[in-house]
């Protein structure tokens, strides 16, 4: 969208994919990070793989996430929809999670995202919010559910909803964006 | 499928449903009930209105779950796929599954349907299985998850996918059935 950022290197989020994910909130994340001078790449299963969104739009992941590691990766998106729901079952988005958020590096989940967390073992005495349906998920597994657009937390980045995502995305580049944009 | 049965009035089960049910397992549910001759009365959030499966098939509710009383039923019914993470933000749905379990009722959960399970408070100290994705969450809620096909403990009955559903069915009409068929 923009020239070479201002910095060596532009910081790089890898935005994880599968089925199902909801395509406004990875289309929304997407355009705001990019026109913030970040790198966006997606991040898979299974590189070179298209991944349908719940209406039916695809994308193709760049990176399978066996392969990636959070020291190339300056932080990290979990979209929402029923994708997180498929990626709790992958090994290697788990364990990517978990190395995110051992590194320190700002991890950002939207609605159903949060179940990828908890699949991490990441909720623990955080204050989280999420979509309302696994808002009793979250507190069983330990976490602090409020209902807002927007919790910081440590290292994790929660946001309920679409509605919510520039909000998630601005405190994002906030945290990762060269000039703090 | 067959005539009036044996007893005065048939066991009548719920199925409750909502979008995004898994058509296979709605199927091969009812077919085995009504086979055993249990009648099945389809039990969603609105009466009339058409749910569509994941797969675009559509059933129509023939009670509101708000109007729906556990003296008039035998046993539960709660499907998989995304229905389950819709039906808990049905507080309709909800009590009628508190109040199937509080009268020692019988009620059924297939993959994701345990998430009900967990939003109706109870699972705690019950054998349960489900859909993998979820048993992280069964087991937080402290349900006493294992990986089987088919378990029964107290008023449950749960089964992980599709496959399993012919022994769930099988194990509801033993409890149900007139002749125990």
């Amino acid at each position: 969208m923009t020239g070479d950022g201002p910095a060596p290197r532009a910081p790089r989020v890898a935005l994880i994919v599968e089925h199902d994910f909801d395509e406004g909130q990875v289309q929304q994340v997407c355009e705001a990070l990019r026109a913030a001078d970040l790198e966006v790449v997606v991040v898979g299963p299974v590189a070179g793989t298209e991944y349908r969104g719940l209406a039916g739009a695809v994308v193709t992941a760049e990176l399978a996430a066996a392969r990636a590691r959070m020291t190339d990766f300056d932080g990290l998106v979990i979209p929402g929809g029923h994708a997180p729901d498929r990626m709790r079952l992958r090994h290697a988005i788990v364990d990517l999670v978990r190395e995110a958020i051992a590194a320190g590096k700002p991890v950002a989940a939207i609605g159903h995202g949060p179940q990828l967390l908890i699949s991490a073992n990441a909720v623990r005495g955080r204050a989280i919010t999420c979509w309302p349906s696994i808002a009793i998920d979250v507190k069983n597994a330990g976490g602090l559910y409020a209902d807002r657009p927007l919790l910081e937390d440590g290292p994790l980045l929660t946001a309920r909803k679409s509605d919510d995502v520039p909000a998630l995305a601005a405190a994002l580049v906030r945290r990762l964006a060269p000039r703090g944009t």
